[in-house]
């Protein structure tokens, strides 16, 4: 996984997500599925106040801290799905890739909505539905060698299971529809919304990526909490 | 065509457009794309002051102008590519399934947006992205009868040409994210959206309709122009 090993830069639709953050200098920042904290250490070196990284794996957050040589990034061990978060207490909350596994959406996004300051921010990228969609959920190839992606049970949201890394990983497969409307009711006015794709530029480097621009794997969203 | 012969009823994905529109009592209207103009009278039944149906099929306002009874009713032969409205002049503007023929929607957004009172909604449907991108728009029927829907070049935004009603008709495909975007850019809030899909009930009534729920066939948008 280039993106664990090699941090930001490994992740293709990080150049895009970062264009969506606000300035990070002075910004008290909650890292949301922080991984091995790649994103936590880059928003100190943005001139974040503070960050706190939250991650369930044990294994990632004993990395994350071998890696870190700063106080003012915490890490804590965390399932996304039971935050406890103070009240107004951050100017960003990010997310990275973590969403797609929550079950209540709802209530992580309420969370979120009410630990973040007036005019704060909401950046995450989750898988896109039309990825997480299909029953099987590979590409067809067709006469001619053009590839496919095969969508069914697009609107039917719930549990996926997956081979991935690990054996039978479980996603929450919910349409744009559901996530932009809770966020919505959470109280969040949408400011971005991106389905990402790779470039020219990066397909040039990396041909394997071209595929993304046939069926897009990643959703891209920053929102903010109304004044 | 349903839609066309049995009015607002014909056309399934009603039920949740309607429920996504504001009060009409009171509230000057223009409907964008008027056809035989269903709506156009649905909302002055609804309590509307005043409706402006613009379409450019003479053919459709012919017949629209010969179901309406109603001086609060106007109707117009306009593009929606080249329109231009007074500033401030509607309470709601509504566009059914239209703007996929659109090739300057961010000039059309805009327009509208400069016609809206602060506060007035722009409510409407379009094709669903995943039903206009596929190089072969068709079902794929796999082992087993299951039906999948072949996507392809779903990040390749611009006109797709098929056959319906008359030949070559062209379409423009784009992506959720850059309409979103292009909504927030004109200056409105996102209020609503849903990937349409059948309810168990519409189901049991019309089981044609079930391959909605593989593959969404609309996109339904609400948006507001900010106070």
């Amino acid at each position: 996984m280039d993106r664990s090993l090699q941090g930001l830069a490994g992740a293709p639709e990080w150049r895009s997500l970062q264009s969506m953050l606000p300035d990070l200098r002075g910004a008290r920042v909650l890292d949301l599925g922080c991984g091995f904290g790649w994103f936590s250490r880059w928003a100190r070196e943005r001139g974040a106040q503070s960050v706190l990284g939250f991650d369930v794996s044990e294994n990632m957050l004993k990395r994350a801290i071998e890696m870190t040589t700063d106080d003012a990034v915490v890490y804590r061990r965390v399932d996304v799905e039971q935050i406890e978060l103070p009240e107004a207490a951050f100017d960003l909350v990010f997310s990275s890739l973590v969403l797609h596994y929550v079950e209540n959406l709802n209530r992580v996004f309420r969370s979120i909505h009410r630990a973040l300051v007036p005019g704060g921010w909401f950046v995450f990228s989750t898988e896109h539905p039309i990825y997480t969609a299909p029953s099987h959920p590979e590409w067809l190839i067709q006469n001619g060698g053009c590839r496919t992606w095969p969508v069914d049970q697009y609107l039917a949201e719930g549990p996926r299971v997956t081979d991935w890394l690990t054996k039978e990983v479980i996603k929450q497969h919910r349409t744009i529809g559901t996530m932009v409307n809770s966020l919505l009711r959470s109280g969040f006015s949408l400011t971005h919304l991106e389905e990402w794709g790779p470039t020219e530029d990066q397909i040039a480097a990396h041909p394997e990526w071209a595929e993304h621009r046939d069926r897009p794997m990643f959703l891209l969203v920053s929102a903010r909490k109304q004044v």
